[in-house]
């Protein structure tokens, strides 16, 4: 199509000067794509509303936002109504290079977005302003949740080896250096998904993005992310509904809380020769 | 006062399980503590306002609150009104403990709340759907910046050394591995100022903040931060008016591109036997 906005791809070139001990050269580098998306959601009966936009690498943009949905309870299958369909948006005020960093998420019904968003902007549905709120929040957020795994967890032998194979599974990381990595494991370590983004956040929610877009269940035994566990993660990891969450990096004190209430087994500083349990 | 909840500290500690090769054994460990922080804004003949909500470490909450009102444009010293004053919210319907995670501030006149935030929930200034727009909106934001960086920059040698005096200057990390840090550093590689902080835009939010409330300005030489360098800190640097962002980890696509079209240098991958210039 004449006009159409070429697709970005996860990385792209630049020029550069690396500076050693009194040594300077140029060379050419990769850097992690980074470019904003924008969530809008309608159903029947109701205008597109604008939901969120969040900085992410561009590629599985339907599994982000389905993910996004069905972590903050605005759609299916945890909360929420079934999403119907998502595709980029067409209006006629958006360029060609506009129109593909905004995605409509079709829902069958209605949903809450202004509960759930009510003057929050940090990209979490906890409504409370101190972490006991927050907490209660996420847990109510996730009381009628229809799936969660209920199955055996990793042996922690097995945990130890998984984010050596989560990097196994990285493409993007390999060449910048630069974006963060989410994947989904069986407890036997068997990688089901594993993506890429400069934004940790967004990398988990085009994990459950795919695993729903695919007709599978985002709940399985094993969510392993390349950072650190902080309270966003876990809440995502809660929605979910996964058993166990495998950081490489440390949690955070209220990550422990959360998942200490809904039960989430959180692995932190997990390496080859060893890992440390919290929750 | 009595029930008054106590400040809590920027740690926890927490009892762990640590699995070795076959090893397991119980002991106490040390999180870095997460609450939510809200921003609220009032001036003369404007009711209070909620402005937003952020998972931070609490300490240097009015530094926060400083800093990310500047960074945003929302309140001065780079553009909009001067602020008159930083306290903890002391509103009826919140618990003690709430208190302690609402800060209100004062400005001298009216600012523009609704437009830097309209649908926007990433924490991002940037009102664009696409990487060129987020740049223009960005620069637009900053044209009548009152102070910016004229003096000079860092000499690469000097640059390569800042992420461990950065380090050195860092207290909380040291305990938990689990916080980012930011600092503002001297031509000379002196530094000025270092907050530690689980997320890292509040870090940087921190220092910005802590500089504009000593009354000394944030426009310095050189800003550095412990992680990558996405967008949003390139967007704060430049907000700031330093000459250069120098960062442990890997920059962004749209991070080099608002820093080359704001005249910002970025250095990335820095250690000690080497940096990469990027802008």
């Amino acid at each position: 199509m004449i006009g159409r906005a070429r697709r970005p791809g996860p990385t792209v070139r630049t020029r550069v000067r690396e500076f050693g001990d009194g040594t300077e050269r140029a060379r050419e580098d990769r850097l992690a794509t980074e470019e904003p998306l924008e969530i809008r959601m309608t159903w029947p009966g109701s205008p597109t509303q604008r939901v969120w936009v969040t900085m992410r690498t561009p590629g599985h943009d339907f599994e982000l936002a389905a993910g996004y949905s069905c972590h903050e309870g605005l759609a299916g299958p945890v909360v929420g109504p079934a999403i119907r369909g998502i595709a980029y948006c067409t209006d006629d005020d958006l360029t060609p290079e506009q129109e593909l960093n905004v995605v409509t998420v079709t829902l069958a019904g209605p949903t809450d977005i202004a509960h759930r968003h009510a003057g929050m902007s940090a990209g979490s549905s906890a409504c409370g302003v101190c972490g006991k709120d927050s907490v209660t929040a996420v847990l109510e957020s996730v009381r009628d949740a229809r799936t969660a795994w209920t199955g055996p967890l990793p042996h922690p032998d097995v945990v130890r080896r998984l984010p050596t194979r989560l990097r196994e599974g990285q493409a993007v990381f390999s060449r910048t250096g630069g974006v963060h990595a989410a994947g989904l494991f069986t407890a036997d370590g068997d990688l089901l998904v594993v993506r890429e983004d400069v934004g940790r956040h967004n990398a988990v929610d085009k994990v459950t993005g795919a695993r729903l877009l695919a007709g599978d269940p985002p709940a399985e035994a094993c969510l392993v992310v390349s950072g650190r566990a902080g309270f966003e993660l876990v809440q995502k990891a809660v929605a979910a509904g996964v058993g166990s969450l495998v950081a490489v990096g440390a949690p955070t004190s209220l990550a422990v809380s959360l998942a200490t209430e809904a039960g989430l087994a959180v692995f932190g500083f997990t390496r080859e020769d060893r890992t440390v349990r919290y929750a």
